[in-house]
């Protein structure tokens, strides 16, 4: 697959304060132009062979996706999760002074 | 196109009941990894030529494209509405790790 | 890259009424067939150096790729933000009866 030019991509953690640290670290590290939190959501998954639900919180970051890997990187550094939700989502379209801005603030 | 290795798939459903049970079923049923619960949010749509508003609660999958057809399915068996919300985005880029357990939370 | 038919167009604003006021107006002009306010958010971005935050409404819409050029302008038009968030993902499945539906609700 080519290389997206511009990606959303979401993470997940299990406290409200968590959830903004990681999306301040992001963006000061200009590893994504924005985020935004989203939460508490109820998460529902298998644990021990029993469905299971928790409260978290969703960060939703706009990046590039020559960004990308900074941002994995980060996040992987900065999340207390073993196996941390990290899944990226291609932005086909989008507002051409928008994209630009977000490439801007990704700049290194 | 080519078939999606790994989706995001969203449903919306009008009680938090239901949404819990919508998830607790597709994980269940190893038809996705895990789903997240976000609501009420309020949609707005066109209902008999005016435009309504209704809370909601909207639920994303996590699956694989092995495992989209099989999601599907038991949406349309477990939903009530007539013509439910069920569409699907790729996601092109995550942690390998969180990829990988995806795909062992959806193995029949 | 080809066009999408369907798609998830993301925009957001700073008030649950101009949320509202953003959908009721896309649907209404069939630019979309349907959208879910959810907020508040926290959004996180940069402004003159210093990393805010600030409380946000996302409104996701559900159209055609036929329509996106529509959307967009009608956005344009009706948000107050100099530059507003407007981004898309494609929808790459989904229920063949809802994707009708988007289809219909967006003729012309």
């Amino acid at each position: 697959m080519a290389t997206a030019a511009w990606l959303t991509v979401l993470t997940t953690t299990d406290a409200a304060d968590k959830a903004e640290a990681l999306a301040r670290g992001a963006v000061e590290a200009r590893a994504a132009a924005c985020a935004q939190i989203s939460g508490p959501v109820t998460s529902v998954y298998r644990w021990r062979g029993d469905i299971e639900t928790a409260a978290e919180w969703q960060v939703l970051f706009k990046t590039t996706g020559a960004r990308y890997d900074e941002l994995e990187a980060y996040l992987r550094r900065a999340h207390d999760y073993d196996t941390p939700e990290i899944i990226a989502t291609e932005i086909v379209r989008g507002g051409a002074d928008y994209l630009r801005w977000l490439e801007e603030e990704t700049a290194g």
